[in-house]
């Protein structure tokens, strides 16, 4: 199973590709941020986002997004941007039949570390180490954007299941099962 | 000048079609509403409302759009949906070149009834009175995507110079001064 982990926002936005591999792993796929000019109108802005995420929709050709949910009462001054944009990530995907599931900031948390409280670098450390990777991804919303790729790889089948927008193989559920019961072992 | 007025909404999005007519008069064009299924997947929901806006950009070919700006503060039950519509509306107007202009509601009911603190019931009899209407549109939505239309139409060049996206001819530019300054001279 490959995973598009998006990391919604209007000047930097984190894209990170992960795929299943056999005995519990995740590999790392690809990874990037689309940006937008600050200085641009929104709607440019917007636009720019929206035709990088449809570029990596069509490259990596995901099996399903993983985007951040938005809460409307976090910081009030950037809230409006990031869910325009999780308005036009949802758009590109569904055009395209990829399912969608939003996913927490604290279930992303938990998913990486076991705890749903964990501070930043703390995920962005364990996003490395999960991915065998050398170095923590950069920027921030590169790495946010793979840990909600791992997130989606590693949810328990039974929540997936009732997860909006998620309709995997029976092969991925099992899969999903199995990752979920070895995770809840640690 | 044509402007497609859009009231964003997840539900019901009023799409209405205004021109400028000479004399200092408003015309309708066409009016509508965009509808998605409460039960669907917000993706699946996003993609309907995009659709059909398109729909409406690509059949009236408007000079440019007129949106509500959605603020973080009001109802934080629906404000995301209407933020996540917001940005697919404004990504559907980019990719076509119409400029997008954001007007706060208050500036809606300023322009069409002389206040900004006008209530619901005088803002929709007004939209009926200024486009020579026999009944005001239903439903709401429809009516207040006129009124956006009409404010656009009517706002002084002035702000219409700064405000965002607005890109007037010379002859729009002029048109938009006179009516400004017979608003003011009401």
């Amino acid at each position: 199973m490959r995973v598009l982990g998006i990391d919604p926002g209007l000047t930097r936005c984190g894209l990170g590709v992960v795929e299943s591999r056999p005995g519990r792993r995740a590999a790392l796929v690809d990874v990037g941020v689309a940006r937008s000019a600050v200085e641009a109108e929104l709607p440019d802005r917007l636009l720019a986002i929206g035709v990088e995420v449809e570029r990596w929709l069509d490259r990596a050709r995901p099996d399903a997004v993983a985007l951040e949910r938005v809460f409307a009462q976090h910081n009030v001054r950037t809230v409006m941007g990031t869910a325009q944009v999780s308005g036009v990530v949802m758009v590109a995907a569904a055009a395209r039949g990829v399912p969608v599931t939003l996913h927490t900031p604290s279930e992303v948390k938990a998913a990486v570390t076991g705890t749903g409280r964990a501070p930043k670098a703390q995920v962005q450390q364990m996003v490395a180490r999960i991915l065998g990777l050398d170095e923590v991804p950069k920027p921030a919303d590169a790495a946010d954007a793979l840990a909600l790729g791992i997130c989606h790889l590693w949810r328990p089948a039974t929540s997936a299941a009732g997860a909006q927008g998620t309709h995997g193989t029976a092969a991925q559920q099992a899969w999903a099962r199995a990752e979920g019961a070895a995770r809840r072992g640690r």
